[in-house]
């Protein structure tokens, strides 16, 4: 019924839409006249004016504030709008910007990243919730440009043209998907899929949209049994996805077929995390013992945390030591290159970029926390080290205070420990 | 003669082939209705059914046993299948996946990589010849899906179709020639050969296929003067690869021009492999002092060369030290970069991914190495050195014994540093 | 009038010039087929004939001295010449390779990277103004392969092919304008203008000629505000640059959106700059304590500048300390792709390839400071430090010395602290 009424809605406006939009036609063909053009030659022509979309405030319009937001466009295209607003591009600006407002489980504190108290107006440096204070332009230009998709139809459909068929090409997607956090478009076009799309065509090598978007829908997280930052969804919701994924790949393979391969791209991420997992525990153990250069308490704040190690999706990439800035190349870019570039089938991606640069990098990681090590003097922490080898009896206490906290002792180790340190401390010597 | 009796063969066989397929294909239109679709559409159509490649076994291909590999297709493609086998591709396992089983010169150790001492089946952990234990997932996503190419012509060809234009496409060599270890396609393609090829067709610039498989020669080994590791072929082998791709020149350039060129690649080559070189020695030097970190003897044994150094096409990029990490690079990467750039005509590839990273990546393993020996408060060995100035007999005669074993310092210099670092000894001095 | 100048002496040799090219032609059909069939089957078969361009002298052509270069082919395409010659393609070799010759202000001492004293013939290791000493192969397949379009149209045309349409496509820069020093070919492709681009034709997605070379310019510096270098063109001259541009981008877009854009582009440039500022300052403070690894005192001195640290468009790549080889990738690459890529509109390559970048390797500078200072026993340099707190006294009036000549403390801390050194010694303190 929703629909029927949109199309009476419409049939009953179009004459007027059309006749108010050559109004605004007559300036717009001097000074936007490729957006006429493109308007005039697309399907909106027919049925759709400026006013439709834009409004009637020019000034408004003038100032931006008049933005052709997803709600304009779902007033028409219903299914799309509800498809694309439940999937994972409808929160767009909260996995990139830090900017919660459509959300329920937002942290109040997310407010002042962008925002001075009270006001709606964005402050001049703009903080990002997962990385770090950028500028408004940086902001604009290297964030905002890709997650802006929350709230633009525009970020994929090219404002004033309707034609269908550059919207199925995987090109689309590239804009986005690409670079060397997640470089989907790049392992996509050099995979057999790719390949066999440039060579022979959508229906025998399949774009992005025909996996991702099958029939034309607007859920993109169609068949994605994992998050953005690659931790598993609930059993149950990854059954259902698996499921959706598993009717796509049966277009061109068996079941068999299609079943095993993506049991084998699980295992890459289950074994990719766990190298990660290698390099994060290697960190801790050199901030349990203050050897990270710059510390943690001597950088500025998380704007989350405090002044805490934070290893996980809410890292910043700013006031890093060494081993971390390496750390955030492992998490961000090779295991993203390692579990995607297994799931869609690129060796290169998944074994070189991927598999070789994170055991390379772990490699790294570890070499220098020897190396910090040596240079302060001090080997690492084991259970039955003497507490003579470290450079003092308090260092000593604080380092297995830290180790016990994090779980990476446990409480008799600690109680064992710490009562030798003061044991030595008792009996006077260093 | 071979030829009549295959096309005999086949003109005997084809209306029982095609009629026994019938009987696949009824399930198969729903099981797998592309492949079906495919194949109806091939010129496979009018002469090869099902069962000829597939054979008539139900259980072992559901088993995945029954294996249409390059000796199914050799049955009638015989040309192609010769030249495929005699190729570089036709030992891709052992190139890559350490899998010896076809080749002559293999060395018994190496099956253990992969079989359980008398099992044929594969062990939960592939061991890789070249590199490093691997799960069995990265081994097939990683490795032996490019490596395959070996045993299956589907690497290249698409299972079911035989259309021949779309595989005379650089592209379809894209999905296992490019990444960091070996970019020809990335560097094709923004060639003068590769744009002229997107341009103005591949009459004007030519495609992978044109200079590698000239008139549709499947001996991809074709005119290259190098091994797969870039050491240079046997000379009388060289001059008549080198002719062979003269000839190709040939089509497009003058005779002088081409030689220059091919020359020219030639230097950078030999320039490129001496700049690895010299990384390598400085490692050799920091392995002489015990100084890398971790040691090659703390480290897990090499599968093939136990505790000791290793920096050859067998080097491993697990468990290695900063220096060796960064080597690895070099080595694996950069080296490829200039050598493989400049033989395809891609100035960025040769210069600023090649060169410029060989010589910047050579600065920071020297940068390493002074790092290292002064945290260790040892200058480096040189012939003249003081005694006194190392931390200690004992270790500077064990550095004297690796040094002179690998043939860094002559026998000659080896004795009056030992004599003079025993006389202190006995003089008493520390 | 002297277009019709060319037009007449055209008419008047064409017929001759045919005539002649038939006695080149019987030779060349069996030497360089594609050569002549591309002639045949182009617009200059119609007039112009191998000796109008090539000469009559063949020794030379076959000594390779008989150059066909940028004013042979501007006898006939003159007002293409003189844009090319006015704009930075003119200035290619230049910029790159270090041959000035055909420049104003060029150094003298700079002609002798290239040619013995008196000599105009190249050595054979070719020494780069900007860079390092190159061999002659590197010097001509890394770098002359591009830096050469000051001399030479087929840089971009086909030697013997005049079709237009191939050179109105973005693939034409692409072999020069790539990699990781100025991927413009990368972050175009995969920008909103590359994607529509490809996907729906050049009147809805610019090509790189379109906005750079519009109507068929020849002046590629049309519309750019600051140097290769990314330094600040003079004010006026960027005035004049941005309205060539703002003019371009009006044909698609409103002027209020596109000054804002460029606005924003401009930002990020000054931002990136500070980052890099920031890197440099750091090393500067190693500098002045000798604590780079080599120093700067220990490396082959710069070859315009001596034995000073270089950090500005003359730094060389070879024999760098790690800060400076990390330096170098901030400078030339990450930088390149934060600027670029905003201007270019690819939030990947501004934000990851470039800010994130950035960043992350200044915290690795700084980080690699903090070690070396750590190493080295000694604290950065402040205002109030207490000399005692420096290995030596001799060292401390050192590292004032040079703080205070490159600007970085002022002439009163300067002579403060040298004083209180002075007591120090005169007291008798260590």
């Amino acid at each position: 019924m929703t629909r029927l009424l949109v199309l009476a809605l419409l049939l009953s406006g179009w004459a007027a839409s059309l006749q108010a939009a050559e109004s605004c036609v007559e300036c717009h063909e001097r000074e936007t006249p490729a957006a006429v053009a493109q308007w005039r030659s697309s399907a909106h022509a027919q049925a759709v004016g400026c006013a439709d979309c834009h409004g009637n405030d020019h000034d408004a319009m003038v100032a931006g504030t008049a933005v052709v937001d997803t709600k304009v466009c779902g007033r028409c295209h219903q299914a799309a709008y509800h498809q694309h607003v439940a999937s994972r591009h409808g929160m767009g600006l909260h996995s990139g910007w830090g900017c919660t407002r459509t959300l329920a489980n937002r942290d109040p504190r997310e407010c002042r990243f962008c925002h001075e108290e009270g006001s709606t107006r964005p402050k001049s440096t703009v903080h990002c919730a997962r990385f770090l204070t950028q500028s408004t332009e940086m902001g604009e230009i290297g964030c905002n440009r890709c997650h802006q998709v929350e709230s633009s139809c525009a970020s994929c459909h090219t404002s004033h043209l309707t034609a269908l068929e550059p919207l199925r090409r995987s090109e689309i997607c590239a804009t986005c998907h690409m670079g060397p956090d997640h470089p989907q478009w790049e392992m996509w076009q050099t995979s057999r899929h790719g390949v066999l799309n440039s060579t022979s065509g959508d229906a025998v090598g399949p774009s992005c949209q025909r996996c991702h978007m099958p029939a034309g829908s607007h859920d993109v997280s169609f068949g994605i049994t994992m998050t953005s930052g690659m931790d598993l969804l609930p059993a149950a919701e990854r059954t259902k996805r698996r499921g959706e994924m598993l009717g796509v790949c049966k277009e061109c393979h068996g079941q068999r077929f299609s079943e095993r391969e993506l049991a084998r791209n699980d295992a890459v991420r289950t074994q990719s995390v766990a190298l990660v997992e290698r390099a994060a525990e290697t960190i801790r153990r050199l901030d349990d013992r203050s050897l990270l250069q710059p510390s943690v308490q001597e950088r500025p704040a998380h704007p989350l945390r405090g002044r805490q190690l934070v290893l996980d999706n809410q890292m910043l990439y700013e006031n890093l030591s060494r081993a971390e800035r390496l750390f955030f190349k492992m998490k961000k870019y090779d295991l993203a290159k390692a579990v995607k570039g297994a799931y869609h089938q690129n060796p290169a991606y998944t074994h070189w970029y991927g598999n070789a640069e994170l055991k390379l990098t772990l490699a790294e990681i570890e070499a220098e926390a020897a190396l910090l090590e040596q240079v302060a003097g001090r080997p690492p922490l084991t259970g039955g080290q003497a507490a003579g080898e470290l450079t003092s009896q308090e260092q000593r206490l604080q380092e297995l205070k830290r180790s016990f906290e994090r779980g990476a002792i446990s409480a008799e180790v600690y109680a064992t420990e710490k009562a030798r340190v003061l044991d030595a401390v008792r009996a006077g010597s260093p």
